[in-house]
């Protein structure tokens, strides 16, 4: 729960430094809010009850909760409406490794504009949420959907976007021949159709020679063209921000499944676990409550996968592996001096630090063994002793060092041991 | 939700620097867990289903699901245990004023020691947390449940607790007399084992005049005695802590109805507004998790009414009426200059600033109202003009006063504006 709290809130302040507000929803809604909005495989696993004479069940995402919201509310909110969520949700499904019948949600999203400058944004704070959280070795694989959209109107293929969209999603398992058969299996395309589309997503090379062949490509079609445009706006931006180029990828296979993305999309990776799949991901959608209101909501946002980032944090050993969110720990000697014990702590906590102060005096091997277990760097010790020469001693558990130190000394020295 | 996550985040902060950890268990338990274990009250206002074979219900508070945590987890967790859970529970009530069918519960408690260390601290805490929040005008109220024990025992009246402190709670609105009647008529208590009673409860005066009182009048008694001596330690450490000594009232009128508490107990009042109740209540208890299992867990601690604290501030304006997280707004003048906005924007935060960037380019106007509705303090504008001479435009939204200023000498008019 200790890194899990802080991954949160570091998430938190990226978002609110970007100027997102938080919103919270209740977890239960109506049921007919729910059902039919993530397809039937979310509608089997909701946890659904009767209370009273209302039919309710537990939110299984945070996308139909905020869509709702945002239909009911955006009138008085205004748009832009810049909002994030980090909220728990419910799916009845057989626990795994990595995946719980409770788990927690953090997304971000900017609606109320079409605008690519929302779309830009938050790839950087993609970018700083990685950053904020510790990574430094990871990519963020964005694309944009038009480019896609554009190409099968071109081939005049706009109805078969479902299933080249399925198809496409499998490419890195199995590979492009497979993917061709699958589209022309299932979408009815032809030969030179699918082709021509693995053609398109499977370009590499420089984002600049990336950028000219899908212009290449897609000469004359509107929509096409707006994606290339788009994408050259958001690498001049991440130029300009000075972000390392190396993190962020432009790559025409990643195609995010659903109908619903039209625009920029987004996966990141971390380049140790590639294994693990994308960290954080989104992208644009034309309108985000349809269901709900009449009025368009346009938008864009991310969602960071908690889970998979903590088991991956814990996989490349970056979680501190302590269970104390304080590192340094008072012990008492001595019933007679417990106040002056808690009123050390309560100096040191005005300087920042978090004390924790052992809540009475067993014996001084019970008070250390605690400290070990919990993984305190700091133990403080005083007795008759110290406190007849105004001393405290003070204990590096790393090194094993002891040292008596004057209250004066103390906060230099705790400084350096902690450093 | 901005001062909401505000004051959670003020609690957690001030929690962990006091080495607490977090913990949380999942929304749901199984019926048997929570039934009968808040009373029948709890009971009916369930949140109850069955999920395939499973009995579940909704947890209606925090405490419940901690004994259930402690008694599975403590053997591997180890004692004393120091946890804070930041939780929502659900209640099925009729919704009013201040109560809702979802709220939020912030509890702390520190397990597995009788220590009277533990008290004075959790007294610390409380103090703490208010002073944090941003309130100094409050008065935490602290009593010690031996004393009114102590009292019983010595009149012979243990079996008539229950009665004893149903009634006393009532002494602020219905007054002594009326007190003393119902401990007649409900306890059977004689007219002079109740005014007794009242006696201890209405002492007056000094905190050393109290002790001395209630030192007397329970001369003999073990557990009195001790409640007594308890009480003298916390001063002497409320003392020595250089805490206002005016905040911390002996108040021997407090019972907090329950049986369960059995030592020192808590209730914090905001001195401008004693009608809204307590905001921080809490005491000591003799076992935490006697239902779940043999191991005696005694502790103490107290919980955070966050809806009452938040309606508090409301009505003493201590609330900052914004509906953003950021001060700051960057405005788009032409979409020429985005990735310029978007990098002014990326190097002001790495200053701490929290910054938000229009995310178009619709009129200054219709982004200057934006401004306006949410509360931005600086709006930040720049066009051609600006861009030829390197400068910015910064308008400070309160005094209306606009300023052209290069780059290098925008954070310093940033500060002196925010200030």
């Amino acid at each position: 729960m200790i890194p899990r709290e802080q991954l949160i809130e570091t998430a938190k302040s990226v978002y609110r430094s970007y100027g997102f507000s938080p919103i919270d929803t209740p977890a239960l809604e109506y049921t007919e809010i729910l059902t039919g909005k993530g397809g039937t495989e979310s509608d089997k696993q909701m946890f659904r009850f009767t209370q009273g004479k209302r039919d309710v069940a537990m939110r299984f995402d945070l996308t139909v909760p905020f869509a709702r919201f945002a239909a009911q509310n955006i009138g008085e909110l205004g748009t832009p409406f810049k909002r994030y969520h980090v909220g728990t949700v419910w799916r009845g499904e057989r626990p795994q490794k990595g995946r719980y019948r409770e788990f927690v949600q953090c997304d971000f999203d900017t609606i109320g504009t079409t605008s690519n400058s929302a779309d830009i944004e938050t790839l950087f704070i993609i970018h700083d949420l990685m950053v904020k959280i510790g990574f430094s070795d990871f990519t963020i694989h964005i694309n944009n959907r038009k480019i896609l959209n554009g190409l099968l109107e071109s081939l005049d293929l706009q109805s078969r976007s479902a299933e080249v969209l399925r198809a496409l999603d499998k490419l890195p398992k199995i590979g492009a021949d497979a993917v061709i058969k699958e589209m022309l299996e299932q979408g009815n395309l032809t030969q030179q159709q699918a082709e021509k589309v693995i053609s398109l997503t499977t370009l590499e090379g420089s984002t600049a020679d990336i950028l000219n062949s899908l212009e290449k490509q897609l000469v004359g079609n509107e929509c096409g063209e707006q994606g290339v445009a788009y994408l050259r706006e958001v690498f001049d931006a991440v130029d300009k921000a000075g972000i390392v180029s190396e993190r962020i990828i432009l790559d025409p296979s990643i195609a995010r499944g659903l109908d619903y993305y039209t625009g920029t999309i987004y996966e990141t990776f971390l380049n140790q676990l590639p294994g693990i799949g994308s960290v954080c991901s989104g992208g644009r959608y034309d309108n985000l409550a349809e269901l709900f209101t009449t009025q368009k909501l346009p938008g864009v946002g991310a969602s960071l996968g908690l889970d998979r980032l903590l088991a991956a944090m814990q996989e490349l050993n970056l979680l501190d592996e302590v269970s104390t969110p304080a590192p340094i720990l008072v012990t008492q000697m001595d019933a007679k001096y417990t106040s002056d014990y808690l009123r050390l702590a309560r100096d040191l906590r005005m300087y920042g630090f978090n004390v924790e102060v052992y809540p009475d005096t067993s014996s001084i091997k019970k008070q250390f063994k605690y400290a070990n277990r919990h993984g305190f760097k700091i133990v403080i010790v005083a007795g008759d002793e110290e406190f007849e020469k105004q001393d405290w001693q003070v204990k590096d558990m790393q090194t094993g060092t002891q040292t008596a130190v004057r209250k004066e000394e103390l906060l230099e020295l705790i400084r350096r041991v902690l450093a």
